[in-house]
């Protein structure tokens, strides 16, 4: 996963030359936020969903969002010919002198990044593992793309074994919220059910993508409070992110499912809208 | 605040110079630990508990610890014949493909900074307010200085009052446990009481030092779950941080107090162990 472009603050830059400044706010406090998107056919899929969502994030942390016109600039010098790809913008506060206290106008540090395309998504389901590691609550933060990542890197610190592609995370409280980097759905007599992430998680772009596509095909939808034994008991259970789609989980310790109905059609209908 | 001196894995730096790399997963996940250090008299004061603090940050993040010798080295580089001023030291876990999981064998990025020492720190007590910003719980996280401040930043953009020093904070359960930059201390009928921090806040080397001042004087202490109206009920209440010290709080909304007498013991014992 060579990077193959970055981009900071407007200018194209070699990987091994340093860019960030010491008292970037970024480094010092994960004081940012940052989106993951695919790049395919030449264009960004669900652009807006990301744009939307990153105004989610900086209206909450008081980060001054950069002018569209800039963005759209920034992303054509960063992907210039290239088709497909994986692309990481992160938007950090800026620098600012010591101390957790944000400057009232710090000026935004803005990092491209472009990696080569993913390789193909496990449409024939992957296996998944319970994570040890508990997500916090804190309404102030849950939904938006921020940069305090640590207990998703605690998380994925717990396996090594390739043949577990992602691990779910419960909260504190013992709720089912996400795994590390996909949002999750179980299907659950006919319904669809996903975490209302009202007290941690992300505000997927694929999770509400697929949230509409369900809402096009007429299948019936709760975003609501998940208990971690509804994953067992559930007849159909998938991952979503920007980057795989939707991926059908098969296997969970000792439970197995095979792909199931609901997941094939959202798959087919994300496949039409891509 | 402007910055005396900087150095960076070894080498000192320029302050208008970028010295981080675009993939340093500090700056990514806030993927790191720090200390924040007083420099009096020529020395660290209380060095060795710092030191002692950051192993435990490095032991629950898996981040390899610096050498002592190469720190002990890089210190008086920063410091040089400086015999006073503020020292912050960051550890990410350095830099790192994309992706949360962290490697295997990182190598952590040092970043040192030395500020011009405190102005004189406020003995005779200062205001303070409650924040509306919580804490979450995470007893994977809790105690350790790590680098996801997002909350310690959202709590200090809720005021600009320069009257107001600082802000109390309570835990997502409306338990008391820090203010936004220091440590929290009750006296509750003849016994000093401080949140046990068991599922959030900092293990602090001034609350440590406090504590064990405590026991010398044969003060009794309890480290427990503390309610917020025990702020109030409370005879004295006081903050403890490293650099500041001990700082009496002599107002909070419509309460206030005058410094008291167990507050101005452990003041003057820690000006004689400093």
């Amino acid at each position: 996963m060579s990077i193959l472009s970055s981009l900071f603050n407007g200018q194209l830059i070699a990987s091994d030359k340093p860019v960030l400044h010491a008292d970037d706010r970024g480094f010092h406090y994960g004081d940012g936020i940052f989106e993951t998107m695919l790049l395919q056919h030449g264009r960004v899929r669900f652009l807006e969903d990301h744009w939307q969502r990153m105004k989610l994030g900086c209206d909450r942390l008081n980060i001054l969002q950069p002018e569209r016109v800039l963005m759209d600039h920034e992303l054509s010098m960063l992907t210039r010919d290239r088709a497909a790809g994986v692309i990481k913008f992160i938007l950090s506060r800026g620098r600012s002198e010591r101390g957790y206290r944000p400057p009232a106008k710090a000026i935004p540090s803005r990092l491209w990044q472009l990696f080569p395309e993913p390789g193909q998504s496990a449409h024939d389901g992957i296996t998944v593992r319970w994570c040890n590691t508990r997500l916090s609550r804190n309404p102030g933060l849950a939904g938006i793309k921020h940069c305090n990542r640590l207990e998703q890197v605690m998380a994925l610190a717990e396996w090594q074994d390739t043949n577990i592609t992602e691990g779910l995370m419960l909260d504190t409280e013992g709720e089912l919220i996400s795994a590390t980097m996909n949002n999750v759905f179980l299907v659950v007599e006919e319904t669809l059910v996903t975490p209302n992430l009202r007290y941690s998680g992300i505000q997927g772009v694929m999770r509400k993508k697929v949230l509409q596509f369900a809402d096009q095909l007429a299948i019936p939808t709760e975003q609501r409070a998940v208990r971690a034994e509804e994953v067992i008991a559930a007849q159909e259970v998938f991952l979503t992110n920007s980057i795989r789609g939707i991926q059908p989980v098969i296997r969970l310790d000792q439970q197995n499912w095979s792909v199931g109905p609901l997941t094939t059609l959202l798959m087919q209908t994300l496949e039409s809208a891509s």
